[in-house]
């Protein structure tokens, strides 16, 4: 079932010269990457290698280097026979000293940083600062230049790559895919991409799956497997694969030439018959694989050991060079088998040869601009999200889908964005109600169609595959590239990316600390479908806890929101869209619920982020009884019919209702640069009266938020505590108990003055409860007095200031 | 470069009395569906339909099921005719009618829930607690008869069916893969579990695509790719894929029996080929792609727009049933399609013809023991840890890598447990310093081998793939379905697994509710390669949080250990073995690290799981002025190193070091089983003395733990705070502050009577600290003093009555 028309046959591409200087290239960023995982001192070899030149400790992983680097020496030759726009993603991103010296030889790396020369100091300072203390680190990272992925976690590289290559008509996006890396789930998922890219509109992605045979112990999967399977494999991704396979240098560089010839050509081709031409099937678009050595030119052996070619390569082939003279010796023969002598001149700066074989400029990987994505950032062109109010003339009234409303503004984002904004969503871009956007644009897709097909399109710009990896990829990648993007997700599966959040949010961090990164747009999740709505999911799609897990990240990356209403939801994306450099998380419901807000108060209450309520509150010129904090949709809600059952059984009672959007205002300005100060804090939440918080998650954040407050010891919270399953939606708040009732009871418990009076009333809500159950387990549904519930103004608060019962 | 050698031919595999029984009990499956879905009385449709028939809430997932229940019936008649141990896992397990009702069908339901019996009463009920508050989730759930496999998060279909198949090697799993779901990562990654299992040993899976061509709003990748796509792509996976195509239910039939028929056929011929012949040789697999109409059977069009085979088919087609006269009418039509007056006899009960078409007893799926893997759970044969004991004649000495001696205990479990233990790692295993198991047994590889290889084997029980999803994946399938099992990650990307983790602890939540669901082996997690010691990796790998994520789940299902050192790990991990029901995480370095306790010690230690550490306190008798609380392996040693430096400054200052070992036991007993009762706790961490505290992650952790212990309010927590990248081990301690000299100066600063009279010293620790840093700047290594420190044993505790400094 396979053919391989492919296979390398003898016609050299590569004209004798031609050869010499891309193999030269090769050596230099071999020998730059052996130096930096190995040498301290003496970088140039001008001396005999000694112990003191090799540094105490040993880090770095060489085996996918040399691979890494033969495909930067290639690509190189083409983007500068053919002037490409050109960005490299290494998947296999621990080869980190690769790119580094790469950067170095074209000469990046002394621009960006200057004490890092191109000479023979600068080589010592380069070799020196690799996986060293306070130097930098040993994978690919943020401070790499020309990079858009970290090389951390595996996984990424193909779906970061498609996101870089969406709407940047021109660029090519090399994206080096591990063998161990593509056993990864995410990897394996995001081969699809290539059914949401549209060859007319967006860039080119061009895989390289590098079969260099091992992991860190084990074979890889796809070097095990049968040709006809792999072939049929890479096939069955919707790619044509051509095989680079061998160990010996001149035949690997003409083969690789050649093929890399072949697909760029055929990249163009394809790119011209769906401009030029109109066509629309979906391509085939080419693919390499490279089959080489792991390792390769390194050592052959080590105390009799196979390395080159086996897993023992995989970090520092031998680690006793310091201490071993024969190790030393191993090494200092693999250094000098790259000749640096013949590379470097005098001053240690590349030779001629070698610095005509990178492009200039931000044609050179290491400085394209696509990988520093927010020198290309522009603003959204944003409207005016109060356009969209819903109009709320009675606080607690209406019912409305939040996130549908948003839907319409998001909408007009994209028609005035479409070259780079995107949304992303699961399969949920409907069911989290945001479907207006398609009345803007359709959904990306390249794949076969038919009839009953629902806004289908090649040129759409909502990104919906059954795989919250591959949106948080395309999303991160389009984000990093210089553009703007919005994902909405079941808060109950957002773990699936948790730990993609982590890099992201690390690498945002870490950003934030290297001048030469420009900011970039923020990464915003809309987190619906949540806990308190699953009436047809229940338990396992259950979870609040992503908030708990953003908030162990740096608080100067990381916001977190819950706005209560539609108005406040806009008034809330409208700033995170705005926003740089974090990642916001939004959390709001889809179901159809009470508004509080018109847009005036929602703005001033959004651009608080906290605030009382004086509509809600019956403390008003007196001091407050107890105060009733919220936040999120359910939680507000619930607190209010809380407040409207005290105010029946206790007029005189004084209620302060608080209400949280930004959760980061509970900390103090002293832990986080977005906390509100004590005494604003205070003011708010009083310094010694009960506090009964409802929460949207789980409780304990709250106590941690608050934790170093006055008045932290008096708060009570209420949240989620894994408890319901299918039921309806006030069961759910039952269950975990944050439901009016249970909510009022705390207040009767808490405040001292209702204490021993009201014991009647105490039960008459237990019975309530009681009720609720019942009729549900009867009806399937909730109570008509829970589902009718609206809020009843107030009374006049001058009725408030006699003594309560 | 495909072929289909197997596309449906003419000839009837099925007797026409024998397809008119299968087609019957496919019918009474999808009517009990649908029943499910909107019916709350009238099962058996012997009135006219009306509305207050209809459930008020219509909730559940029609899309799916009826191509379950006819993949059932199918299997159904195989187990019969072969006598075939099987189970089923759905991977699009939403169609949860289908299998209640299949186990309705087989009587297996009403054995397990007599109250649900086979009779029109039973009927009605099973209608009626069908996604009812109250009742069953619409899912297949732990609730469901014959399910390991929670149809909630949607990719663990294979991984799942194939950890249940391992060491089962005469069963066969048969399980289907939606086609939404086989875009997620983890089950594209999973598809290459075949090149790990051993036809001679383990038992089978067949995998069933399932392409009914959308998910909720989208069409699927798979369905919308060419043939030639799709095969190349199955077989690339590893497999022979055998297609089942169309929409007539008597062709669609006859194909199924047909191909099912072919695919166990040639499935018994590989098992014999392996275990009569010997062939090694890694087979391809049989695998089935049904496709078929989503909402198949269903009615074609409502309102105009068309239903059947379409995405409008996902959830319940048309909602309005109960109001709208019309659509009330459709239902009506739809339900009595099935004529289910040819179905269940007079009494409710399914009719003979039915009845004699599913297996009884065991065979039935729905009663099949290894779906309920408590009933065939064997003890481990553990050996007897304390042979494993590291000696310790002085603690605070030597550096031993405590997780290589805990390979070694483990190299014995999986010695005395040759067929139903096993251990998972993404390529970690060695890293994780567990070698030594393989002195026991290889890993496990199917796929082709080289020379240089490192023990692969076809029977290995060394379960390495680099896909944490799949690793997980399979051990749920393993511990489900009754063995045991040990999972080692690195710490920092656990988090790839979090919401694998939700799945599996709510699914042991629920089963601790469901008498009949016996208790299974824990989950057991070793993470390694920490925080602490990322030396070669960096800012990218450092992630203590996966603690926090799993403290947000029911405290009767979640434990965390922090064994300090080897002893404590050996007595640790063979309580967590030992146990059943929990998911247990160990966290414990890798590199050589000090020893403290000798193992009569460390059993005392662990048995309580929170201590003082006599020997090194100097409180004896005396109260303690400062308690120094610690938990995890580099926090406990760096406190030791606090206090060797505070007791050289102070000698008689009175400090009190408290080890935990079992996190859980900083809460109270109140809120968790294993909490340290309030009094107990008070005795340790004293009342009002001031309480530095070094833990192994995020610091707020132990707040929380603690927040309702009396002296909460002293506690001075240290942890990781996100700082510090690729560095040297004791300089991430001082980027954090939990180092020994922070830690010192966090004593002198919170005990009162060291206030005033240690600015001295305090000035001494901070120099100390400056200098460490220009040392490792320079030399690349942490100063001697640092690297070589060990504990020196106390003065005699007399010497500390008098008044300090």
């Amino acid at each position: 079932m396979t053919n391989h028309p492919t296979s390398p046959g003898p016609v050299p591409v590569l004209a004798p010269d031609q050869l010499k200087r891309v193999h030269a290239w090769w050596r230099a960023a071999n020998y730059l990457s052996v130096g930096q995982i190995y040498l301290m001192d003496n970088p140039l070899l001008r001396e005999p290698l000694l112990p003191e030149h090799i540094k105490p400790r040993l880090l770095g992983h060489w085996g996918t280097t040399p691979g890494l680097n033969f495909i930067y020496a290639h690509l190189n030759r083409a983007i500068m026979e053919r002037d490409l726009d050109m960005m490299y993603i290494m998947g296999p991103g621990h080869g980190g000293p690769g790119p580094v010296a790469a950067a170095w030889l074209e000469g990046s790396y002394s621009e960006t940083y200057p004490n890092v020369s191109q000479d023979a100091a600068g080589m010592k300072l380069l070799f020196h600062q690799f996986s060293f203390p306070g130097g930098i680190p040993s994978h690919v990272a943020p401070e790499t230049p020309g990079s858009i992925h970290e090389g951390g976690e595996l996984g990424y590289a193909l779906s970061h790559a498609y996101g870089a290559a969406f709407d940047n008509p021109d660029l090519i996006v090399a994206a080096v895919v591990g063998d161990g890396e593509a056993e990864t789930g995410p990897l394996a998922a995001s081969w699809h991409s290539n059914k949401f890219i549209n060859p007319a509109r967006d860039g080119t992605v061009l895989p390289i799956l590098h079969l260099n045979g091992y992991k860190i112990a084990n074979p890889t999967i796809l070097d095990r497997i049968d040709r006809d399977e792999l072939d049929g494999l890479l096939r069955g991704y919707g790619h044509t694969p051509y095989y680079v396979e061998g160990e010996d240098p001149e035949q690997m560089h003409q083969d690789f030439a050649r093929i890399l010839d072949a697909c760029l050509t055929e990249i163009r081709e394809i790119k011209r018959r769906a401009r030029e031409d109109g066509r629309t099937e979906r391509p085939r678009w080419p693919m390499i694989v490279l089959r080489s050595p792991k390792g390769w030119t390194g050592p052959a052996e080590v105390d009799g050991q196979k390395v080159e070619g086996s897993w023992r390569s995989h970090q520092v082939p031998f680690s006793t060079a310091r201490d071993n003279d024969a190790h030393r010796q191993v090494l200092e023969g693999w250094l000098r088998s790259y000749r640096p002598e013949e590379l470097f001149n005098e001053t240690g700066a590349p030779v001629e040869a070698i610095r005509t074989l990178h492009p200039e400029g931000t044609r050179r990987m290491s400085a394209n601009p696509h990988a520093n994505g927010g020198m290309l950032l522009r603003d959204l062109r944003m409207p005016d999200f109060r356009d969209y109010a819903v109009p709320v003339t009675e606080p607690g009234t209406g019912a409305v889908e939040s996130t549908r409303v948003l839907g319409e503004m998001l909408r007009d984002v994209v028609t005035r964005n479409m070259d780079n904004f995107r949304v992303f969503a699961p399969d949920e871009n409907n069911s989290n109600r945001l479907g207006s956007v398609l009345e803007a644009t359709d959904r990306a897709w390249n794949a076969r169609t038919v009839p009953e097909d629902d806004h289908l399109a090649r040129d759409g710009r909502v990104m919906e595959i059954l795989s919250e990896h591959t949106c948080q990829g395309w999303l991160e990648g389009y984000l990093l590239s210089g553009r703007h993007g919005f994902f909405s997700c079941y808060e109950g599966f957002v773990h699936i990316v948790d730990s993609m959040f982590n890099q992201h949010a690390k690498w945002l961090h870490t950003t934030n600390g290297i001048e030469w990164r420009r900011p970039v747009a923020s990464l915003n999740y809309l987190l619906t479908s949540h806990v308190w709505r699953q009436d047809n999911n229940g338990f396992s799609h259950q979870d609040p806890g992503f908030i708990d897990h953003v908030i162990n990240k740096k608080p100067e990356v990381i916001r977190v929101y819950l706005p209560p209403d539609a108005n406040t939801l806009l008034s809330v994306a409208d700033h995170c869209l705005r926003s740089r450099q974090y990642v916001n998380v939004i959390v709001a419901g889809k179901q159809p619920q009470l508004q509080f807000l018109d847009m005036p108060s929602a703005i001033v209450h959004c651009t608080k982020g906290i605030g009382v309520w004086d509509w809600a509150s019956s403390d008003a010129d007196v001091e407050a009884d107890v105060v009733m904090g919220c936040a999120g949709d359910v939680p507000t809600m619930e607190t209010l019919a809380a407040v409207d059952i005290l105010r029946s059984h206790f007029p005189d009672l004084r209620i302060r209702v608080v209400n949280v959007v930004d959760l980061m205002r509970l900390q103090d300005d002293a832990e986080n640069p977005h906390g509100l100060p004590h005494r604003d804090f205070d003011a708010l939440f009083t310094a010694d009266k009960p506090v009964i918080f409802a929460y949207h998650g789980y409780p304990w954040l709250i106590h941690r938020l608050t934790y170093r407050r006055t008045n932290h010891h008096n708060f009570h919270v209420r949240g989620y505590k894994e408890e319901g399953t299918t039921t309806t939606p006030f069961d759910m708040c039952v269950l975990n108990q944050i439901d009016r009732f249970n909510l009022a009871i705390d207040v009767i418990d808490r405040v001292p003055r209702l204490q021993g009076t009201s014991a009647h009333v105490r039960e008459e809500l237990k019975n309530k409860l009681v009720a609720h159950s019942e009729y549900i387990r009867v009806h399937g549904e909730d109570m008509p007095e829970i589902r009718n519930w609206q809020w009843s103004p107030n009374q006049p608060s001058e009725e408030t200031t006699e003594e309560p019962v």
